[in-house]
């Protein structure tokens, strides 16, 4: 942009302009301010979740020396939840903070952006958008919608999750009431189980009173918070449904054409630097929680037999299939990314797995 | 900052102070420019470690409207290429970009904030930087040689080279002459091999002609691009020796200390983007070298034994130890890192390793 047509969009009048000029060294900048709001899908600073929305916010204000400051908000707070998305998409708010598999009604393929299960693990799916199609995907996906898309944040890899009965075969999924959203919970009911609904702040009673059999929720951190190593016996893994979901931050895309180049480089950058601060967070906390549950609380750990990680993932491809045999653009995204991840694990067995298996030896 | 202390600071004269002050709205900044130069240690542009140098550089100054420009200068351009550290001390120049282990001679520690034999991958060495205590010791460290570090890059998990014999047991070690520095090259000695120092521009033809037996470079993008695949017979993996080295971003502490604080949060959250960007790049152009290798050249992969890896896991924490004993701060940094990847490890059993496992059923 030329200094002029700079000084012209800021909106300085005459006098202004000729003061500016009158500066020769330093330079002077004429500044517009921006007051924005991000709402978010998360409780007010939700441990790591909302955390990483206050810390991004905060380093937009820090880099933009306040020129950009954005207010956060909690699920229900400006909006609901799970409004996220219309609010954004809308203008009412420029910010959101959420995952992208909330919004599969919106678009079905929006949900291979956040979580694919048995699909790719952080440094994967990071791999993906930075130097693969990834991101490329979904910023024409959201595009549609007037939305900007950022990766900024994984959970890496969740767990299976808290039951109150042994899984030692497929047959012990059948009538398994659990609590288990979005495509999780369509390959459970593939095996017979029932996905049940349950809000955050009543799992723990439903699992409790035995309402529910079963629960996900997210890493030994949060599912310590939650208390559930009270309510249920068993604490399995691998958290095969979500095998290192993406957090995202959405702009609006006419706020964010009009913003100038330097403030877009800033919120850009945050989102990257938020990408790795809250894998690096959740994984040290989780490493610090597991041992907290195991020593403390003699949580007892079990793996998920073969039998049943083989059969779920059989019954994933299909969910998979079926989606992308109903939309166009979930096809496209899904032959995209499973190229990807099968490529990638084949470099995967030779370095990552083949290094934590020479590690225990 | 105050404001007035901010005009102050950028040098501005009553005038220009005064016409600031005359405009009230949108808000007028005075902004010092900062010229300012990187020195590297890698060839100018080199794949993914010189690009990544070039893309801080960039973003820096998009991030800052243009008050921070830094040109970037290959190894030997400026200063030599194993120079950088002590140029950046001295402020003869205001950035580095290089990895830690290559100032050894300077403090034994700088070598465990790079690269550890059987240490943390990078997601795991992420966590130790940003969430346990891996960035404050190497901020505390590089502090008594008037220097700021920052985390701007990760290889990934790397091979373990090239070699024109087979490694069936240790034995076949001994008289090995490696092209391999480092830590690595001093485990290889306990080994019985030879560890040689050849510049990046001879291993090929020192490989080809038989002076080495073997040679480690980085993984199958940067193996591709120097043809070692001609002038070997056998590509060995895992990296044991390089399990996820971190690249590094220093500027001279005194330079730093005078900068404002937008510009250091600029700096900062720049490098962060670098150290995702630069490790997802990574994984991607190595899945695809490796394809290539495979295919078109018909690449024998081979994984090192497991008693193989076992001994020079021994060696290893020996060499460590040795390390520990002599320096009081590497045995401070050293018992910090081996408790968080002990920890991790743990954590790390039961979500990557027990997904990938998951994965490959």
């Amino acid at each position: 942009m030329k200094r002029r047509d700079f000084l012209k969009k800021a909106g300085l009048g005459v006098a202004a302009a000729t003061a500016a000029a009158t500066v020769k060294s330093p330079l002077v900048i004429a500044s517009k301010k921006y007051f924005w709001k991000m709402c978010t899908t998360w409780p007010p600073h939700f441990p790591v979740l909302g955390e990483g929305a206050d810390l991004f916010a905060k380093w937009v204000e820090e880099m933009s020396d306040g020129r950009m400051k954005i207010q956060v908000y909690g699920g229900g707070e400006l909006v609901p939840a799970l409004g996220v998305f219309d609010a954004v998409r809308t203008g009412n708010v420029e910010f959101g903070h959420s995952a992208s598999y909330y919004w599969a009604g919106k678009a079905p393929a929006t949900q291979f952006f956040a979580a694919v299960p048995f699909g790719m693990n952080a440094q994967q799916v990071n791999a993906w958008f930075y130097g693969g199609n990834g991101l490329k995907l979904w910023k024409d996906l959201y595009a549609q919608f007037n939305l900007v898309p950022f990766p900024a944040g994984n959970t890496g890899v969740q767990m299976a999750g808290w039951f109150n009965k042994k899984i030692n075969s497929v047959n012990d999924l059948k009538g398994l009431k659990m609590r288990i959203p979005g495509l999780g919970g369509k390959v459970l009911a593939k095996a017979g189980g029932t996905a049940v609904l349950v809000a955050g702040g009543e799992i723990y009673t439903n699992l409790d009173r035995g309402v529910i059999d079963a629960t996900e929720w997210v890493g030994p951190y949060h599912d310590y918070l939650m208390g559930f190593y009270k309510a249920a016996k068993y604490y399995y893994y691998p958290g095969w449904h979500e095998p290192g979901t993406v957090l995202e931050i959405m702009v609006n895309k006419k706020k964010w054409d009009s913003l100038p180049k330097d403030l877009q480089a800033i919120i850009r950058t945050a989102a990257a630097r938020s990408n790795v601060w809250m894998l690096s967070i959740f994984e040290s906390k989780n490493n610090y929680y597991l041992q907290k549950l195991i020593n403390e609380h003699h949580v007892k750990l079990l793996r998920l037999p073969a039998s049943v990680l083989k059969t779920l993932h059989k019954y994933s491809n299909e969910v998979l299939s079926e989606i992308a045999a109903k939309d166009p653009y979930s096809k496209k995204v899904l032959a995209d990314y499973q190229k990807f991840q099968k490529d990638i694990q084949e470099w995967g067995k030779i370095s990552e797995r083949a290094l934590a298996w020479a590690e225990s030896l």
